[in-house]
């Protein structure tokens, strides 16, 4: 059974008569109705009632209004109102859009808008480039998407989209640096998607792909990043194979294996498992092993789409590999990207020694945690509640950060790797164990550690623009003025 | 001659030899040059040298450079940088994107991010009105151009809109605390233009379109309001013409005329001009004539746009009007759109008593008022420097922040109507002159006066969604809660 947690957490304001054990009364009806009491705040007070906000977790909406009501049951006590708490985080909003200068004198507004912003304009007519240095286009990227395979909740539509890429682009600011806003298109056929961003590129340093479906999702980004001079990046794709590779990376050296001698099963084949296969081919993988939710990916077989077609014609699958618990014998390596539950615990038994499994479905893993422990050396999930927690959020701000400062056109196969060995380099070998193979989330030192390798690897193969010094803010050196 | 301004200033960064009067003799160069100085800044000071910031404003950019080299010319000075202190402004953008909510702990991640955002995502897709109260779109409208006529300057292309788009969303914030987001188009033809607006529209609460060349300005327009059910405005139509009506809403009362016994002459008949005209013609009045650069726009001339054959159709000027100068004779009124110097000061003479004149054509009006002076009765111009500048800044943030508030489909006649009255009636009758009719661009009064009027108009023409206490955040009414 799920716990109570935030994200299900409701504020509930109650009207009590000052009696003895009054407040004591109403937490007692929380807990018992299963709910976990946060915080309590003191809204009004007379001589003869007490009116107070409570913070409850819950297991569900409708578990919460079990807890109300336990509340609301109680003699001399009266639910005044019920707020959810997430639900109320998003009212409004959760970016605004601020000016970083200042604008109160006819002086600031003349050369912050007319008359002063035409030199500005003109300087970037004659050279476009410098509109990455002048412009918001320096550190901004768009988070866009259709809305046709969001989280896990399929193919919801544009604005239902939003509330997740504007998470998406607050997560980017906080975590990178980086400006980001949400584009939620309301078109849906691969041209009409490719169209549209090409016609808003002109404002963007970058475009990052969110929750496009796949197939489409792939033609997408490839024709978008042929098409625009900056990088386009679908997340959903490579920002999970960057972490994962990043996870890899220490999981090998807990268990003392080599990426070349490696037999990997891969559970999914969507948008992440193809991008995560690319990304392991290239560092040197050779034994890969796929399967969908039609059983195992493998050549010949009539219904492959383009991308899945390309990953059998890789793929040598030893016979009497039908089924996934089949092609688990000797494999080093599970990467599920697919859904809940579709291994049993006891199919790991046949893995090779000292197996790594990353069992990446949200909200519910491949197999779980309590049921593999025993039985692998080292095991991940997508979860904030296990430990080696798998995120994306650990690479997109940084590698946009890193991408941005150097102007890149493009996100390259060496920058992705360079994120990787970067977001792996952040834990001391050191402190490595199975519990710790991947940074947290929270750790402050993963995005400026990604944006400096990520410079480095642009620099390295040729994808930076330099514009810095041509524009006439910068004739010679500037000096630090306000 | 252009005076020197803070548009065209430099700083410029001096290393002096510690002698009596250096400092003194840089500031006799700078200003023997033509420059005017402003903020002096200490940077570093060794026994010595001292080095030094010098702000000084110039004409243009040559001039700028004359100033530095007298400056540099002079004994035991070193110029050591000159940085331009617009480009400076610029660089890097002038808005951020700033997230509202906390995200500093696992369980603010679980409401903002996932998997608390699923629940909000699920909301929304059932009942997609509810966008406009869980996301951005609350409180957001995108500054879209295609670069097609920005400023005077004509088709830069989107690129370079980019820093006039920018300033716009900062002023939005600004006076309006409205957010908004630039988009520059790189589409050009209107059924590209208006797919693309289409495309992005589920982001937004609202459509700002800003220098689109006219006549293509018209259709996009027209047909984005028929397709979107958020409010689109082109800017440089009805939010010059609600400041326009706001400024003769005034002068009348100066001159003591009623609307509907004005005889106006319109010059220019652009997106502005034509805007003009028909919000002029909606509240009475009866006698317009307009020319634009070819001549007298009447009924029958052979080249005359769709929105111009319009006009020719509404107005009946008298015969003899071919030229400007003829058709002035009796007016009332002289609107001024169109470009410099077009009209000689001596044709003002033969108006109606009591003249009024707003010769808007930047940045160089029509007419200057040191030229009209004793020859009006009411001068408005766009420029900061004379009294009466009619800048749209004093519509655009207040008539999209209660279009915003009130969740209107739409901003139509009676919303603009109630925006110029509101703009006008900011000043207070007794404080009205000839040389007071508008309220300054920084008077905090206004944006709030215009947003209580347009929601007013908004729910008396039935043009509001409400979507308020449909929502799981408010399933009653909801706590204060952080």
């Amino acid at each position: 059974m799920m716990q109570p947690s935030a994200s299900f957490s409701v504020t509930i304001r109650v009207l009590m008569q000052n009696r003895s054990s009054a407040l004591g009364n109403v937490l007692v009806a929380a807990e018992r109705a299963g709910g976990v009491c946060g915080a309590i705040d003191i809204v009004d007070v007379s001589p003869e009632e007490t009116v107070r906000d409570l913070t409850v977790s819950a297991r569900d909406e409708v578990h919460a209004d079990e807890v109300v009501r336990s509340i609301g049951d109680l003699p001399d006590v009266e639910v005044v109102s019920v707020a959810d708490r997430t639900f109320l985080m998003h009212r409004g909003g959760k970016i605004e859009i601020a000016p970083t200068v200042q604008l109160k004198t006819r002086e600031d507004l003349s050369m912050a808008y007319t008359p002063g912003v035409a030199r500005v304009c003109m300087a970037i007519a004659e050279e476009p480039e410098d509109s990455f240095d002048l412009t918001l286009r320096a550190n901004t990227v768009a988070v866009v998407t259709d809305g046709s395979a969001v989280l896990g909740l399929g193919d919801i539509g544009p604005e239902a989209a939003l509330p997740v890429m504007e998470g998406k682009a607050a997560l980017f600011k906080v975590f990178g640096g980086v400006d980001a806003f949400p584009i939620c298109l309301d078109v849906h056929d691969t041209d009409s998607i490719v169209d549209a961003v090409t016609a808003i590129a002109p404002t963007f340093g970058g475009i990052n792909l969110e929750d496009i479906a796949a197939p489409h999702c792939f033609e997408i980004e490839a024709r978008l990043r042929k098409r625009l001079a900056v990088p386009v990046f679908h997340d959903d794709q490579h920002g999970t194979a960057v972490v994962v590779m990043a996870a890899l990376i220490n999981a090998l050296k807990v268990v003392d294996k080599k990426l070349e001698d490696l037999k990997i099963v891969v559970s999914g084949l969507g948008a992440a498992g193809i991008a995560c296969a690319r990304m392991l081919l290239a560092t040197g993988v050779a034994n890969l092993v796929g399967f969908d939710s039609k059983g195992l990916v493998r050549r010949g077989r009539p219904d492959l789409s383009p991308e899945k077609a390309w990953f059998a014609g890789i793929s040598e699958p030893p016979r009497g590999s039908e089924t996934l618990e089949e092609g688990l014998r000797d494999a080093d390596v599970f990467l599920g990207l697919s859904s809940a539950g579709v291994l049993d615990a006891g199919a790991l038994d046949v893995m090779a020694e000292r197996p790594v499994v990353f069992a990446m479905a949200n909200p519910v893993p491949e197999v779980l945690p309590e049921l593999a422990r025993g039985r692998v050396a080292v095991m991940a999930t997508g979860r904030s509640d296990y430990p080696n927690q798998i995120n994306n959020v650990l690479c997109f701000p940084g590698i946009f950060k890193g991408a941005l400062r150097c102007r890149a056109r493009d996100i390259n196969e060496d920058m992705k790797m360079a994120a990787a060995e970067a977001i792996a380099s952040v834990i001391p070998e050191e402190e490595l164990g199975p519990d710790y193979i991947i940074p947290s989330v929270f750790d402050t030192r993963v995005a400026p550690a990604i944006a400096d390798a990520v410079v480095e690897a642009a620099v390295a193969s040729g994808v930076t623009r330099t514009t810095a010094g041509s524009t006439p803010g910068a004739r010679e050196s500037a000096p630090t003025v306000a």
